[in-house]
């Protein structure tokens, strides 16, 4: 998609700014087919673009509906109680598939940070959250304070269950990992054009350590 | 793990400069914890650090042995025809838990790129390569360079299928899909201190389209 070099950022949308995301839901069960598709069934699309191939589904839209919909259909998939793995990645800041595809002038984009319903059901994940080091980020000049204050901000919300190498861990309801990852990664898009962030989410594992 | 300030950058070995990959193999059958634990004893960590927890496992050493290890067990768990999606992540020059602990003067290392015997089983990924914006990349002045780079080798490599939104097709042997994905994050590490990369990576789908 290619936004008209006129656009006033102020009047962009979030498909628009690249605002969405890419997932997949494996689900340790010889049933997963239909666990997956009822999953499906029950979460709400009506906000947002998705678009499936056998690898992951790419979804775009505003950031409260985007992360929604993923509650869901991961919820939905775990509720019978298998054991899921969800791999999520988030990005702003860089429409278009290869060549992020913004005027000039258009910076960073700030959003409002989301509020998601509890879903109910506990997950871990391994969470990871990357400023990208591209035509957005000149002028940028205290590269990992955001990121610090991103973690500081997950400890608070009640998420944060310590630091693995390369990530960060989250343990909660599924909702308030989501959330916490996502808000992250929102503030740091107000100062950071192009801003992805990766999540690995464990949900009813048989090894879950309560620690 | 803290290098001492005087460590020539030469002289560090892959672990001190934080060269590893955090990976989740999901199985899509009810028998997964036995498919895992075999191709678990089926891979060889003799030359690797590993570490496992309820979700993921995180995975230092060199280049050519972390990812012979991974390509070892996501195919061993693949072998018997169970679907399987594998989510990996490969980080590069930032050793630590949350912090990036180098000392000064350590820039970009380059490693030379790796050639994987093939796993002998098709995969389809969808590939992203971050170049991070962080202590480690001030100085770099053509950023989006080295990506661009990366993904004509992968054309040439030739496991490139296309582009979709926020990630690069890959399709080929497992092997390939790898190879393709870490000799691109080596390429960018020579410029760039901090690299991650992320495959999400299905094998034996029932819904592989061959276009």
């Amino acid at each position: 998609m290619t936004v008209p070099t006129n656009t006033p950022a102020e009047s962009m949308t979030p498909q628009e700014y690249g605002v969405g995301a890419r997932f997949t839901v494996s689900v340790y069960d010889s049933d997963y087919v239909s666990i997956i598709l009822g999953a499906l069934r029950e979460a709400d699309a009506s906000a947002l673009t998705v678009e499936t191939n056998d690898i992951s589904t790419f979804v775009t839209g505003a950031e409260a509906d985007v992360l929604g919909y993923i509650r869901d259909v991961v919820a939905g998939a775990a509720r019978g109680g298998a054991h899921v793995s969800a791999s999520i990645l988030l990005s702003r800041g860089c429409p278009g598939e290869l060549q992020c595809e913004l005027p000039p002038g258009v910076f960073a984009l700030a959003a409002d940070p989301i509020s998601l319903e509890p879903a109910g059901i506990r997950a871990r994940a391994h969470w990871s959250l990357y400023p990208l080091l591209d035509a957005g980020s000149e002028g940028v000049s205290n590269h990992m304070a955001p990121i610090y204050a991103a973690v500081e901000r997950a400890k608070e919300d009640g998420a944060y269950s310590g630091s693995d190498h390369y990530a960060t861990r989250l343990d909660g309801d599924l909702a308030a990992v989501l959330q916490t990852a996502t808000n992250a990664w929102i503030a740091v898009g107000r100062e950071v054009q192009h801003v992805t962030t990766h999540l690995t989410v464990s949900l009813n594992s048989p090894t879950t350590i309560t620690d």
